[in-house]
């Protein structure tokens, strides 16, 4: 699930407990980097949605707080303060690409840079087997889509219904791009070859839609969030072994 | 060759032109690297010493300038600026892990610590299949020996007769390391698999000498420099396939 390592870390840094729900899928280099951190994990369902109703019914039950991994407006506000950074350093850059999951990075970091009213492009990237954000702003209401199999297992599911990233993608993303498997593929083959470094599939979305879509930025400054490094070496093998091919 | 990558950066950065002597069996990834900053490449032998005898020759027929990447006081006090940053960020450091081809880089360094009569141990690390300095400082004198492969290709080969670099090692440095190739392969592993950063053998050899020899460094503060990342997508496939068996 997205955000399960950051709200580990968080947890660990205040010094409370938690249980982190996660899908049966979840890939085991992210578990273990969650266990590493002391994290208590349970398992329910293939697809987050699922997971995530299964969380807050627990909660529920046993009179503890749920925290959503998008939509609960301080996660999104705390993962906003990218947006801030960003602008810090660029002050100009013309368009900051996003991975999308829930929405909860991109609407943080989106509802941030609009505020400022700076002409930045706020660009929305998902796996074109897993868009259910990209599909559910097109059609004006959060949809239920299945998602495929997909290399940015941290983008993957659906999004809750009612969730408060919904509208603020609306009305703060300017552009989506949906990344074909193959894209994302090259775009962490490309991370490694030329920036010696591992990039896990939900980075490789964002980096992979600028690689798609790069001569639209031709001599402009661009921002691409890099969101995470857990992928486990198998994976990376079968990138690499596919690019010799 | 050892510093290829740097000296032509450097070359690139004061407007100078000239010509990078490699082995023939230079990685391609390296010269691919080199190529793109805008080196002119010449190849010769299999061995870095025969690279560099080549090189002088060539430099003297033509009447131009040859520049070693280790036997040149220029470069070795240019290398040894890390171990004043080193030293700025870590004033306590025990102990600090360097890579050894022609001893430049670990000569810079070692020097400067020393001159600053800190407690820091230097250690030289080397591969089992190539460790000319390490046996040369053993034997008191300059060993001429055949290299082994190595996954270290960036510190492989012989040390040139009269080198500056070999009274220093001897001086300067405290320890030494040989490392085999499944350590260096298990260092680079890793880096990516803990660290999410793609390394080259050269600092497989330095991380993987502390790893072999961490339990003597409990409690302490080690320093351990990573020096490059150039480094084919082939061996990082072999790499990962050889952890999976």
């Amino acid at each position: 699930m997205s955000g399960s390592y950051s709200e580990t870390l968080a947890m660990k840094t205040v010094g409370l407990t938690g249980t982190i729900y996660l899908p049966e899928n979840v890939s085991k280099t992210k578990e273990l980097a969650l266990v590493r951190e002391g994290a208590v994990l349970r398992h329910h369902g293939t697809d987050v949605e699922e997971t995530e109703t299964k969380a807050r019914q627990m909660a529920l039950e046993e009179g503890i707080d749920f925290i959503s991994p998008y939509n609960d407006m301080d996660v999104m506000t705390g993962q906003g303060t990218i947006g801030k950074e960003i602008l810090e350093d660029l002050p100009d850059v013309d368009a900051v690409f996003v991975p999308v999951g829930g929405g909860g990075l991109i609407a943080g970091i989106a509802a941030y840079i609009k505020a400022l009213k700076t002409t930045a492009k706020v660009v929305g990237c998902q796996p074109a087997h897993s868009a259910v954000m990209a599909k559910s702003v097109e059609a004006g209401r959060i949809l239920d889509l299945p998602s495929l199999d997909t290399l940015s297992d941290g983008t993957a599911g659906g999004v809750e219904e009612g969730s408060i990233t919904f509208p603020i993608c609306q009305q703060c993303v300017d552009d989506w791009v949906l990344v074909e498997e193959d894209v994302i593929s090259d775009a962490i083959y490309f991370m490694m070859a030329e920036h010696h470094k591992i990039v896990e599939g939900a980075a490789g979305v964002a980096i992979g839609a600028f690689l798609k879509t790069a001569q639209k930025y031709h001599g402009k400054s661009v921002a691409i969030i890099s969101c995470g490094a857990n992928i486990s070496m198998e994976k990376i093998k079968k990138i690499i072994e596919l690019r010799q091919q």
